[in-house]
């Protein structure tokens, strides 16, 4: 069985080698500057553990895990467009350094490639990876589309931002999973279960970044602590705690949301102060905690030696920051 | 034999009984404004031609008619967004009527769409047509690129514009046939012949729009005439004047293309009467038969009876205004 490090090797060179044309360069070029700029390869690696669970011929797996890597870094490009962010990852985003209609472009570029490596699977299970594909990318496209919405109305709730992530997070690192299982010769019952694993550890590591853009250490979180309290993001915390805020609590969340020119040091540490106050802080980890625990609860449903679900069980820790 | 009439309207029915999903109705509605306010349905009708000269049984080439609709429309769609266009048949463009980012993700679900209706195709040609739809999608981005690279320099030859409007206009009306003629039965010489039709009839359409921009008449073209003028847009036409004009010629379209505050009724008249002087006029219509008998050619191979043809034969004629 491989490691992930040999796995993520293995992908690397994969997609090393199904190199992009030349020309045109205006659209190619930018694709080449996204998939340079790193990210984790966290969903072709799920992919390729959820076909090792079931086979050692993993060759199979290679097309969906590049597949799904194109189509997030197809969502990332346009998303950032759409949220006008200047940087990823520390670099410029494509429509900073390209231009707006490179980045349309070279976006949906990026979406039909997908399709084209998900092609390339086995023809027997194509029809089956290209409907969950298909679903997961509308899915995607719907939950990018909430989270606009959610920007321009107070009345979110905690249900509606749960099923937001799921849509805009989860079900991405599910279908790789599903997908790698299908490839691997894991029958649709399995695979399904392998799906709902990562939709509930979808959620959990969604919140689980909510939680640490908020109360995680600035020196190993990598990104600036309380980012989405100076965006006025309604994330988990935020909603719990307009739910359970008193008259004086709502009034002070109300004043620091609306007020454009609050003091960010301040409009941060009161925001904050109010997450604990209000239970917030501990409703977020007992949920993450629910989450976690249900994705486990499906993973045992598959009756597997533990040495198969090794190297899933470790990444899953290692991204909760759970490591032993 | 249905008649062009009835597979429209065997399309619009089929067409409306594939409900979008009400919500989000952020990402839905644009897609529903934009698949509502018309357009001629060429491409799916050239899908269920292409079925029809093999079987009666149509029902087949219905998803891809649908999927290469909706691709059509998410590519005006994007389009309508990198050319600023405020209007699209007389109705406000998407990113007009309801905003850039509406317009780039409400386009993106329509390419997952277009996927989507594609998928739900019989399985066994599910491959073949998946990949000739990825070429297509990606060959249209392709041709979309080389279309705004044309507009920052001079240095575009007439074999290059060429090849941009195949990739731009002519693959997609060449997959269509193409496609179409798979689910009717059609081995892949023959759906591969009605391709090559399709390629030369998509460039013969196409300077045929180019030639009516400038020479046709205003109260049939439907657009305004003179408008690719206007826009310094290099046409077939532009780049043949550019290619042949004399000293003087050259210096009065040099000046009429630099100068911003050019009268536009002065421009549209000097540089018609250049693309008259300099044989451009004559060029582009000699090319354009030239293309049209070719794709005449290609059908001939196909060795049908002239009833199997009548219908493929009548829409392009219709197309290219040659009706008898």
């Amino acid at each position: 069985m491989l490691s992930i490090a040999q796995l993520q090797q293995l992908f690397d060179e994969y997609a090393q080698q199904q190199a992009l044309p030349p020309h045109p360069a205006g659209l190619y070029n930018p694709v080449r500057h996204i998939m340079s700029i790193g990210g984790k390869r966290i969903r072709p690696l799920l992919c390729l553990l959820g076909c090792q669970m079931f086979t050692h011929h993993i060759q199979n797996a290679l097309p969906p895990a590049l597949a799904v890597e194109f189509f997030h870094n197809f969502s990332l490009l346009h998303d950032d467009v759409m949220d006008n962010a200047p940087l990823r990852r520390g670099f410029p985003t494509v429509h900073a350094k390209y231009g707006l209609n490179a980045a349309i472009l070279s976006g949906d570029a990026m979406l039909v490639k997908a399709y084209e490596y998900l092609s390339s699977a086995d023809a027997n299970l194509l029809p089956a990876l290209i409907k969950i594909f298909n679903q997961t990318a509308l899915e995607v496209c719907e939950g990018q589309q909430y989270d606009m919405d959610f920007e321009t109305t107070m009345q979110v709730t905690k249900q509606q931002y749960l099923h937001m992530i799921t849509l805009k997070t989860a079900v991405l690192l599910a279908a790789s999973l599903q997908m790698g299982a299908l490839t691997g010769g894991a029958n649709h019952e399995q695979a399904k279960v392998l799906y709902r694993f990562g939709i509930n550890i979808g959620i959990a590591f969604q919140l689980q970044d909510d939680y640490l853009d908020t109360f995680g250490k600035p020196d190993t979180f990598g990104k600036k602590i309380g980012g989405d309290i100076l965006n006025n993001k309604k994330t988990y915390l935020l909603l719990h705690a307009l739910e359970n805020a008193n008259p004086q609590q709502n009034q002070t969340l109300i004043n620091q949301l609306s007020d454009p020119n609050a003091n960010p040091t301040q409009k941060v540490a009161a925001i904050t102060a109010i997450y604990e106050e209000t239970g917030a802080k501990d409703a977020i980890q007992t949920e993450m905690e629910r989450y976690y625990q249900l994705a486990f609860e499906y993973l045992s449903y598959l009756q597997l030696p533990d040495a198969q679900l090794f190297n899933l069980t470790h990444l899953t820790q290692q991204l909760m920051n759970r490591q032993v």
